[in-house]
């Protein structure tokens, strides 16, 4: 596993095996020398790109390119870019700790008052109202996985019941299938969406699934926003409640009724991207290159060059 | 322990061992008649009211007075009104999975931005920031009890380190004395005080221990307001950021400059009485009334009749 490494982070290049020879490149215009030697390219993440850009593109400048490696969990957009004999991986887990502690944050936000609370603040007001908990609720986790479990490990703490769903059953873990939901909603007090966006996810969460739940029950969605279909929101006018950190379209235009939607509340698609990512994101890359250079199975293959 | 009890909740009478007669007070006008008879009594919760009113006036017209639980945890406001050989019993416990998850949600709140999604959500703004995590952060519990450790209960799995200060230290808990406060600042990103307020707990938090601070640290007070010293935060002027469900003065006058003070972010003393309490308080006096009614020792004895 000889030649060139591209890479993010100085600490990465800093603690790579002497075997490896490892360059930067941090995004923004592409290097246009020694693309050539390049095996090993990890794109650069920016959170404020979404899809595909120059980092993306560069990968057909590198003929002997034999490894991908994204940090961030979803791939979709790259996969068309790779020809066949690259494998790529991803950053499965690396946003997990973020993203998690952003669903806690929603969670106890909308139970907690704390919008209105930061609205007061600006105007001066001290009132109180009488408060919701986050403890006794029962809360379901649909698409329960990584960030899933990293979810229902902050959540069990704060005195609440975690039923999971995800796309197949799992009895050997307490996982329902995403066909006994139905039957789970009018007992939950909160759902937390967490699925990737695929054809079976879009408008997962729909008028359907909304008019089974109970009155005032509330939706976090930190998945992708067309899980969830805004109208049917839009229409439960307050009956139940939603605190969404992704939201369909998106970004929201400044004209979009769900800004003054009653009971929602909104933040701008910041759950995976906290300060906790960098440090977790460049400790995986380590001990990748290291893997790399030694020969080793590599970690989160998501696709193997053929 | 025959005679009568005086309590809030329907509940609890339902409840009551039948050797017990029990009748309803919620607050308001004190009952007029009957209360010679009365050996127990649950004076009424009632958030909105602080320190004594006719419900508390009410226990000098109670000859036969044995009991008088408190469903708050703080007491002092009713000790003078009680003659020596009353017992009062206080709520500690009943508040900890309120108080507990408003302070992680006021971490969170700092943490993740959530005032300014608030705002921004008004504004109809959708623009993101760098974000801090929770994840990664070494906090300092200051007043470490019953709520602290439910407070340490919820924060650990957010992958934070916790360090316990107490008024003394109890080194088999791992629980530092206050004198080595000052020592353990500089290392801290948070602070989260939850002292009650006594004479040495007064300005326990003022410009020397913030001056120890690292830059962009967090305080948060879930405590009592003047366990803060209000000018030191707000001579900080944004250097150390502060999180407070507790203020002095209380309530913040609507032209007072801690509302305006940057990196501060306040909730109107909402931390303890959370939907949650009700079912934990309801429970302990069920219990409470069973045991009164057997004749077994009662919890939660802060002072003995003689």
């Amino acid at each position: 596993m000889g030649g060139r490494a591209l890479v993010q982070w100085e600490q990465n290049r800093d603690n790579a095996p002497a075997s490896l020879e490892v360059d930067l490149y941090a995004g923004g215009p592409a290097p246009t020398r020694g693309l050539d030697g390049v095996t090993f390219y990890q794109v650069p993440y920016a959170p404020s790109t979404q899809g595909v850009d120059e980092s993306t593109d560069v990968i057909a400048r590198m003929p002997n390119l034999e490894v991908v490696q994204l940090v961030s969990a979803g791939y979709e957009q790259v996969l068309p870019l790779l020809p066949d004999h690259v494998t790529l991986c991803n950053g499965r887990g690396l946003h997990d700790a973020s993203t998690a502690e952003h669903t806690l944050a929603l969670l106890l936000a909308a139970q907690r008052d704390l919008p209105r609370w930061a609205v007061d603040q600006r105007d001066h007001r001290w009132g109180t109202v009488p408060q919701r908990s986050l403890a006794d609720c029962r809360v379901l986790i649909v698409g329960y996985g990584s960030i899933g479990a990293a979810i229902e490990r902050r959540l069990l703490p704060f005195e609440t019941t975690v039923t999971r769903v995800a796309s197949r059953a799992r009895p050997e873990e307490d996982v329902h299938g995403v066909e006994g939901l139905h039957e789970l909603l009018p007992d939950a007090d909160a759902v937390v969406l967490v699925t990737p966006l695929t054809e079976a996810t879009r408008g997962l969460f729909g008028a359907r699934e909304f008019a089974l739940l109970a009155d005032d029950a509330l939706v976090v969605n930190v998945g992708r926003g067309p899980v969830l279909d805004t109208g049917a929101l839009l229409a439960q006018n307050g009956r139940v409640r939603a605190a969404l950190d992704v939201t369909d379209p998106e970004p929201l235009p400044a004209d979009h009724p769900l800004w003054e939607a009653p009971g929602v509340y909104i933040t701008p698609h910041v759950a995976g991207g906290a300060a906790s990512f960098y440090p977790r994101a460049r400790a995986f890359m380590d001990a990748q290159l290291t893997r790399w250079a030694a020969g080793e199975p590599l970690a989160n293959v998501v696709r193997t060059g053929r």
